[in-house]
């Protein structure tokens, strides 16, 4: 029966398509045919991951370098299953070959928690005897249990309870009305959840009581709002339209726009992946990054009160920004014409499953891509820019975080990330100090501060595989004031620091020196400048790990202890607090810490195949404005191009409009758009 | 006769238009009221600016407060003229009155350098005999004078020239021909123009001689892109249309949009001035800022060789970033429906002129302004933001300045500041050592290491004038790792430092605390945090002041030494460098220093009428990238309001798609955006 399932997937996949990219992500037949394999073999376990094993960087440039002779990379499949007894087992199954290839036993580590997983604690939650008494406690009676419900968490890691029980902690919530808000109504006991008795083994129950708040539902939802006047009305439509169709070609998941070519991949724990990311440079086409992604993030709470420790969630490695994913809507998430590509994951049972629309790609206008007029006889050029948009938008719980990847025609990559949904709340009662802790933004609700720190993970390839990393520091010159080498003061410059081994480049960012990075091939020097090809990192909201060194954050979230981590490139360090994040110690640390012990922070990170991670983020101190839903908050970093040109590189962006000096004296209008009535572009003036 | 033109513009005023607000820039009517008033008293004097008189905050105030029986402010013009001989005169013109209610001469002061006095410097260089021995020395023969061409600059302070008398600085170059761009030959010597006999004085020489380079030339003009293959063919068009028109209003110079009311102003020195600012909250009109301006910057070059320390333009307040601005075209400088405002100044001969389409307002949808899904059943919601943009462009010689206010539904103000134009250039020998200093972006093209500091003047009204401002520093909190208080070591907090002086609020950016400064009204709290009503100053590309302290640029340009000053608000305190910038020798510091100076720094500055002072800006080390034309650089500062709001304020935005859970149990759609085919917005989808 299994078989003849593996067969017909087998003949489905090779009737249909050409093969995949080596990177593209997993299609449902390949999903199916791993899991089929695998039950095969190993019968009833549950899945908690199938996922493209992504080929070894040595096969994948070898095949990229030449796609005609090298050989082409194995489709492969990284899985994650929980067989019966909570036995986690690793493994990869070769789909070409149609065989399992690795299969080990994973003792002590809790895999991530999938969106089923959440979805089941709820229901036992309601019904447990215990809960229903710490209800009644508060003023909820048992006929009201319907109106409870909870947002389960990985419990981070409980010392009381070790890694071996799968658990979750159940923030709980009360909702007056189903559609009421239920973060207006924080509870304040924390049940744990055993995942594999799908019981509650433990309530944490807080010295003083917090009653269920009286407050009136604070919502975001219309009905709420017509009840305060209704939504306005004098907003006017703003069209954004594309009637030529987009400048993108997308041939498979390989995207070109601009110069830019990038392949798409995603994954149930980065979300989007960003591949092989070239520059058509007149022809050469050249490397840039080999990988980007957003590899980890930790939101740590800062009150120091049991348990709230264990609320500090790695959004990625403890649940996964691709399972979280939403399926975006047009006009909605996005405008204008939209390509949507979908991902594909697999269900705890072993079903294929799709969330459509799950990644948006889509141009938007960039305003000024540069400017100038000459004072003397208003000569001049304007021409704007275009961007390309690479999106996906997932839930975490209470939170949203919308990721942004965007390409300019300058050479520029710019990552955004927007946060807005719902702050975490926890109860409080009327008059309670929050000791500085939280605030209250709204009656009986207590708002945690919190960082958001992401851990963006760039696999450079600046001009090739061997890269070095400088830190980047305006610098005032020597001599002080009167001398004769700065009789003025005014000398300054740019002071580079070379990052030989992986201790050296753990770096804070610093404010005052406005420091950068800059991945630099030292190989290949600008013929101009005489500097070696780089891009540079520029990132401004970088706040240090706020807990504690040697507390529980720090030691489970590694790389957040400095803004950059510089390694030597390895097939297998992609997630930097480790495989399996849910409920680890940090004793000792995993991913990021731990690879840069083995291979000795002393080894050499200078002109070769390095990775440069960089943590970033920012600190919320929640207010009143950010509730009962809270206006998108952004953040930007950005790779820029630095002597990797040897000129800006969008000069041949049509221009709206140019006129030289000749055309000046010579009364001719020059080219590019109207100066008057509607413009070439569709807009239309107002006088 | 000068009478009879007089009673002719009073007659033109008073019968064509109702009268303007009092924070109205002057009509042309109004300068030439102003002048012919000037002229009638003072003979014949070069008018270097004709501007509004802003009315003192206490008139303006109560006039605001009840405009029907409150005296309205008087209508007055200052002015600055240069009479024969150099003579400075500052004075202020009643023009209801119709009177000079001010005259002084100001001795020992240099008013800043318009286009006029900039224009008139390359012809006397070209015939100068001296200029054309420096010519002929480079390679450039006589007859080739016409091919040279020169950027004047006020000579900023150079001691042995000193004050009195008025000076440029003329920054040389050469064009092979006459649509080539001159930043690609730049010459090695620099005359000084005095302004009152138009001569050359003196011309600074290096030791090190540099010739004419011989490189070919640099060019972003169509031809030259065209002979490199020219432009790009794949970029398909965006139209960015609103059928149904802006949803703002304009009354007179008052925008109201989205809750927001504001008065555009608009001046020869900061360009847009941004008064009155308020939010309708739920009927009830706060007031959020008096005045919003860029009030002064400086761009401080950092090569410490003679005479590159003059080279710190401090663009605003010695040449004027409305003198620069550009006339703005629909489609080039901004998209979709556009309202533009003029803008009117006096030229030397006094004369009123215009400025056509000197400021864009216009909207643009800004992306998600919030989302939340609920990940139990998928109820959600959806909401799109929309921004106000109201912007100018002013070009400094060789660079441009694109600056746009943006006004967000959430409260936000942000000021975004875009970088463009073309690197300030200096001729280099091949082979030459940049010693750091700058980079060769161009064979023979030395660009010098730069800061744009720009100074960001809040004249609070954060509910009254009353304001006090405070250092926000996320801190770790008390207690070590294992402690009773802090066992996880994951404390931390907002830690408020109330500025109660002026030398206390002298503070500088902190990148690892990500310090905000929050501009707080103490006397009222927030009902739910109970913490004060703010807006707090969110910055991060903050800096320090390179230049060192005692050097030259550290004593004139005061503002730039710290992030954030704070003085108590006083009417004539303007202009952080002082009213007349040009030449001043920083002995003493005019502007912000003298001030805190004279009204004590340990004067109060809690709970009283303050005014923010934020210098932020960028540090910019040259690439080949950013020539021969730069790719726009931004830069954002954003004030948000904390605490001031009790909740979300953009919660009756209609929602692009929101769906409750009992519409989710019912099957019913929700309301908003089609899924699809074509939405209501226009959009189209691709598959």
């Amino acid at each position: 029966m299994v078989v003849d399932r593996l067969q017909q997937l087998t003949l489905q996949v090779s009737a249909s398509s050409p093969p995949p990219h080596p990177l593209d992500p997993l299609t449902t037949s390949e999903i199916d045919t791993a899991v089929a394999i695998i039950r095969k073999e190993h019968g009833k376990v549950n899945f908690n991951a199938v996922t493209l094993d992504e080929p070894r960087k040595a096969e994948m440039t070898a095949w990229l370098a030449n796609p005609e002779k090298a050989p082409r990379p194995t489709r492969a499949a990284d899985v994650v299953v929980i067989a019966p007894g909570g036995k986690v087992y690793d493994g990869v199954v070769d789909l070409d070959a149609k065989k399992i290839v690795e299969w080990k036993h994973t003792p002590g580590v809790q895999p991530l928690i999938t969106m089923e997983d959440l979805q089941e604690v709820e229901h036992v939650v309601r019904k447990d005897p215990k809960v229903i008494e710490q209800c009644a406690i508060l003023g909820i009676p048992k006929e009201d249990m319907h109106k409870i419900y909870c947002d389960p968490w990985t419990i981070g890691y409980d010392e009381r309870f070790g890694t071996d029980v799968r658990l979750q902690q159940a923030l709980m919530y009360y909702r007056p009305h189903v559609d009421d808000s239920q973060y207006t109504y924080p509870l304040d006991f924390c049940p744990i959840y055993n995942a594999e008795t799908k019981q509650i083994i433990h309530i944490d129950i807080p010295p003083v009581r917090r009653p269920l708040s009286k407050a009136a539902p604070n919502n975001y939802h219309a009905e709420s709002i017509e009840k305060e006047g209704g939504y306005r009305t004098d907003l006017k439509p703003i069209h954004i339209t594309q009637p030529e169709g987009v400048s993108f070609a997308v041939k498979g998941r390989t995207i070109e726009w601009q110069n830019w070519g990038i392949h798409v991949g995603f994954n149930y724990r980065e979300g989007i992946v960003l591949n092989n990311i070239t520059y058509n440079d007149k022809g050469n086409i050249r490397d840039v990054f080999y990988r980007l992604s957003l590899a980890e993030m930790v939101v740590p709470y800062g009150n120091p009160e049991h348990p709230h420790q264990r609320k500090h969630a790695f959004d990625l490695g403890e649940y996964g920004g691709g399972y979280m994913t939403n399926s975006l809507s047009l006009g909605c998430d996005c405008k204008g014409a939209i390509h949507y590509m979908d991902a594909a994951f697999v269900n705890r049972a072993g079903a294929s499953t799709i969330v459509k629309n799950a990644i948006c790609i889509h141009e938007e206008d960039a305003g000024i891509l540069y400017k100038h007029t000459d004072f003397r006889d208003e000569s001049m050029i304007v021409t704007r820019g275009r961007k390309l948009v690479i999106s996906h938008i997932f839930t975490a719980a209470n939170y949203e975080y919308c990721v942004y990847w965007i390409f300019h025609q300058d050479g520029t990559v710019q990552l955004d990330i927007k946060l807005t949904g719902i702050l975490n709340t926890y109860s409080m009662n009327p008059g309670e100090d929050t000791h500085g802790w939280g605030t209250e933004v709204y009656p009986g609700v207590n708002a945690h501060n919190h960082q958001h720190l992401f851990c963006l993970r760039v696999d450079a390839n600046v001009d090739g595989p061997n890269n070095t990393v400088f830190q980047v520091d305006a610098t005032r010159g020597p001599g002080e004031v009167g001398s004769a080498e700065n009789k003025y003061g005014n000398a300054f410059y740019a002071k580079k620091t070379k990052y030989t081994t992986p201790r050296e480049a753990m770096s804070d960012y610093d404010g005052a020196t406005g420091r950068t990075w800059e991945i630099a091939n030292t190989n290949k020097l600008n013929p101009y400048s005489k500097k070696p090809v780089s891009y540079k990192l520029v990132s401004r909201e970088v706040p240090s790990l706020l807990p504690k060194e040697g507390g529980l954050v720090w030691k489970r979230a590694g790389f957040a202890r400095h803004a950059v981590h510089v390694t030597k490139y390895s097939d297998d360090q992609i997630h930097p607090a480790g495989r399996h994040v849910p409920q680890t110690s940090g004793e000792p640390s995993q991913g990021l810490p731990m690879w840069i012990e083995q291979a000795g922070p002393n080894a050499s990170i200078d002109n070769t195949d390095i990775v440069l991670w960089h943590t970033f983020g920012l600190t919320h101190f929640p207010t009143p404005e950010d509730f009962p839903i809270m206006p998108a908050e952004p953040m930007t970093v950005l790779l820029r191009p630095r002597n990797f040109f040897t000129r800006n590189p969008a000069l041949d962006v049509p221009p709206s409009f140019a006129r030289t000096p000749s055309q000046v004296a010579a009364g001719s209008g020059g080219c590019g758009c109207s100066k008057k009535g509607a413009s070439p572009d569709g807009s239309s003036v107002l006088v």
